[in-house]
């Protein structure tokens, strides 16, 4: 990077730093062993997810990907049970089927819209109520929102809690970006977890905390996962100096969250504004702090990278001896996905939007050429 | 059951009393404790099955889904596995989740088409090579063969073998119906079985032994199985006496088989004679000794059944004053399964055949007048 | 072996061979598919075990490590769930921590005494309530019955009960040689199993059916229990081909066990009688069908062989030119194990005692002369 | 507790608040997402802990008990596998049995002397080759140092190390207060550690950091354990904010564990010269930062409180007017721990002295009333 350069990095809101108020209060916090229960810092910011999600308790966690295995291990504690969840979801498909692996819990995968829906039918016709041995028990149905930055549409999690209740099984949610999802809708985060029995919330995506989830549900629940975070050495000490930054993550870094989302819509129709012809994006999809969109095919790539590949590569380099190089992640051989946090300014998504320019000029020329 | 009526019993070749050979063998068969290795009737009937599938060793298991589970646990020893397999598998749907429950390994379900096959672009594109740590590893591919009395088509599994040398991970066939699949073929069992790693074969279904299923392979895996046997409380003491049965069933048993594939084939051409406007069969895929068709959803259903319920229902009862009772298992509603096999004769297909004609002319004739 | 000569095995009562009776009951069976419960000699085995203990329900399983293996789980449902058990136990050190193996459940071993039992302070100061999360819970208490031969005191089992009601805890009973016990006290088996929840009672061993075990339990332990065996690969098909064995394991053959707990007196009575300062016998101690002694360690051994080792060697081969040959297990590189069954007769006893007469004399001769 | 008075925590070294200077380095640590490895601060530590021990490479855990459990986990990857370890260690007793609950990994303890160390004629007799499938297969032995304070013998450890390398089993070293032997010892860590091949490090006990351990090995171990800390939920984010604690911990830190150890001996020296009758402790026992002694058991006990309960009651109330509250844990009945560490000066030491004198003398007056 030259030094007057500039990085912008669209990988991912796991890459957000503290902010000086979250420096601030780490070094400031007050803190006891929390594995006494003796920390008030740790306390009180599990006290304040408990209320914003209109719950009981709150465990704080090492990261997401605990706070979800915490939450299957404590709904599924007969043998023989399953989760029920989306096949694209974070749990299903990227935390090393911890589920099974540790606690033998199988996955039940359903297939997943875009939006994180899956099928109601397909949730009665694939359940197992555990009256046939030759079957696992469904003891969980776990939902992801936002998933991959679309917000779950609230019928959709109403009809799901109407059919766990008849199923008499109860849901989980993964909410590590689930104040997005609250900010996109205008609602507070309880008007959506009141249809859910657990949730995961990560203080270290968008809320920009450095460390750490928070899980949510009633006391003998967070009771149980207690006990099971023991177990799996998730008991920290001194943690209130990590539980101090979130719950500035809990309170103003949410108050901020709606400038990501302008950002990400900015960024979209500057996408599609300038070459309609060479990308492929959907506004309606871009409800949150992501923006997805697939590149052109037919444009060439270089030395083995396919589509999306050759398109990061190019964003990420300083092709076109301009100063400014962008990270984005690519999927799929063709889909792109960028994520706007607090580290990315709106200076910054001007910048990002002419490099594009740049990039896809230059690229198109080439095309033209051959 | 009147002492005068015939139970047909079409639910599953699971259902197969032993022969009177096989009663007579079990009584008769020289005996010592297998945990020992000291069983030679036992030895025996091991060495006959590696040699049929032209491999080194074999064991003796209590069941189809031990033998299952051993085969995924001895090839998954690393934690953070998978075993990638089609979604319609036994392996997969009934068999309560056995590796992820017991051994911590998780399951990555392929759509299956009808004839037990996937797609082979879905393996490798869903294949974990273990380099991502958000991901679980893929240390086993598993198919099944026949699959609802599909023979699995030969090209698949060639092609299946060359992109697994390729990912650099074995494959395991369930076998429980293997032979019914070479019969089909015409071929020995081992041009099958030379294209994978290991297989189970299980003696208690079309093969007829009342107890017991094999596994096959390499001399190392074997003797990894066998100590996870041990564990699981599988390791039987003089059970050469049930072993006894098993080596029938691999030879004499396996010569009758066809008979099994011409009744099937006899109802089959049966059933879709007579009243093709009512039920939906095809031929092409009645290969071994299961028979799968639809019965029409118009037709009249009562008390609740839905119409493959209200199709066994009337077959399982003398409800026309006939004599003959038929069972049969319904599927999803309106798919009916017949399975063939040693307690099923010719002349119980003809009267078999002969009710199914009465049920449908009753049936019809009610669809009629309503 | 010459054709003229004996072998008598005394290395354990699992080599009993099933009996002409049992054989002729195999090979005449009534049996169906236990997996749909329709095996009828299944079910009266498991209604006559029931009946026997005393208790409401059984479940016929292939071995007694399955067994134990199933009642641990069915007790332990609880993550972080602990069993305690004696640390002389098979099911501490012969089943390959299956418990935590597979169902990750902790053992929890307090130190046995030679008859089986262990101190109640230590089931006290060692007992984990659940309520500390640095610590399993202790979910199960197990014994054994008889342990090594050993009938356990009935005032022990009956002040465990006491204990185990006052800390919650059931009991499981590892009762492998169960019956040995009851005869030996010349009581009902349900006067002892009355103070314990589970029992797993091995038809293979003493009672000399070719294979299974079977446990015996409340009817919710039992459905619990079944379908773990399901899960584990434990169901059979038309098992009860070896359930009638075990009909007969659990009338006839209990019937005769006496004799070998008199056989075992007499053997053991003779080797004291003649080589009182070369072995080390307690006449207290051989209760049932097992003899244990040490051999004196001063008696010259070859080959690198210990103690155990070179008598076991001597015993097991015609060293000194006679035609019986005797096999026995060493332990500890001291103690001779010596078990007595239904394949070993009076006139064994007494060929077994001269093959004794004669190592013992080569062997001190042996002695005198280095 | 009175504004004027003053709170002496001696309950355990995991009370460690964060020193100012941590603090600073907390708020003003260089971050990045160490999920991609791309934490500077992160590194540096890692790096920090690995050189200290000479040691390839190291991870950074969020607990001493996850650090085990990785530890366990990484060298114990067989089915059927155990660890060996003592019956007193923090793993055996104090970690919800983490290896077997999670991992199916059994514990095969031996009975712990005061020191640390076993019996090495017990790992030979107890230790399982893997060679009989009756047993688990010893993968691991594992050590803790210091032990309740002690510090585990030089030469215990390097003749454990000769055992292990003729048994060819690897050595986990629970290092939770590893510096404390160290500076005890007056040598360099790696001095020990060179017998070992992995060891976990507390960085939050005596040596001061709110939060975390890290564990050390060589390249291929800690790869191994870095995809199970994923799959365990422990791979954090901007996790440097905490690791710059963790530097701290490992270089200032440690320069001052000498204090700790010199206040432990004021204090053992002041117990047991004033009431020489009333306590019994063994100086030569007290060689780092814990004083362990007991209390007389005739002193007079109330409301059910047992010895050692009564004695911390006293010692942690105003009982005698004075203005000095000191908090300790008592075990056994009759046993009291103190830990002395950052927080606890020599003023403390002095005034806990005092409060003990006082105590005492009351408690003795009572003895004499009645």
């Amino acid at each position: 990077m030259s030094s007057t350069g500039r990085l912008i990095d669209l990988r991912s809101d796991t890459l957000t730093a503290p902010t000086d108020a979250m420096r601030k209060a780490m070094a400031e916090a007050e803190v006891g062993d929390d594995v006494y229960g003796e920390d008030p810092t740790v306390n009180k910011m599990q006290s304040l997810a408990a209320d914003l999600c209109g719950m009981e308790d709150a465990l704080f966690v090492s990261t997401g990907t605990m706070g979800n295995l915490l939450c299957v291990l404590g709904h599924c504690f007969e043998r023989g049970s399953e989760v029920m969840l989306g096949n694209s979801s974070h749990l299903y498909r990227r935390e090393q089927g911890g589920p099974a692996q540790w606690g033998g819990v199988n996955m039940n995968p359903l297939p997943n819209r875009k939006d994180g829906t899956f099928s109601l039918d397909d949730v009665r016709s694939k359940f197992h109520n555990g009256k046939d041995f030759h079957e696992t028990k469904t003891s969980l149905i776990a939902i992801e929102n936002t998933m991959n930055g679309r917000i779950v549409p609230m019928n959709f999690i109403k009809e799901l809690r109407q059919l766990a209740n008849e199923l008499n099984v109860p849901i989980h949610m993964d909410g590590a970006r689930l104040f997005n999802a609250a900010v996109g809708l205008n609602v507070p985060v309880s008007s959506i977890t009141q249809y859910v029995d657990s949730v995961s919330i990560c203080l270290s995506k968008s809320l920009g905390a450095p460390v750490g989830s928070v899980i949510v549900g009633s006391k003998p629940f967070i009771a149980r996962t207690r006990r099971i975070r023991k177990a799996l050495g998730g008991a920290m000490r001194q943690s209130g100096v990590i539980a101090a930054a979130g719950i500035l993550a809990l309170t103003d870094m949410v108050k901020r969250l709606h400038i990501d989302h302008e950002n990400a819509k900015t960024f979209a129709k500057g996408i599609i504004q300038y070459y309609p012809n060479y990308v492929n994006l959907n506004m309606d999809e871009t409800e949150t702090n992501m923006v997805w969109f697939d590149v052109n095919t037919k444009l060439p790539t270089h030395d083995g990278r396919n589509s999306a590949q050759e398109f990061c590569y190019r964003m990420a380099n300083r092709y076109n001896d301009d100063d400014v190089v962008v990270k984005m992640f690519g999927f799929f051989g063709v889909s792109i996905r960028c994520v706007f946090y607090n580290g990315v300014s709106q200076a910054d998504v001007k910048l990002a939007l002419e490099k594009f320019h740049s990039v896809m000029k230059a690229w198109i020329s080439e095309s033209n050429v051959s």
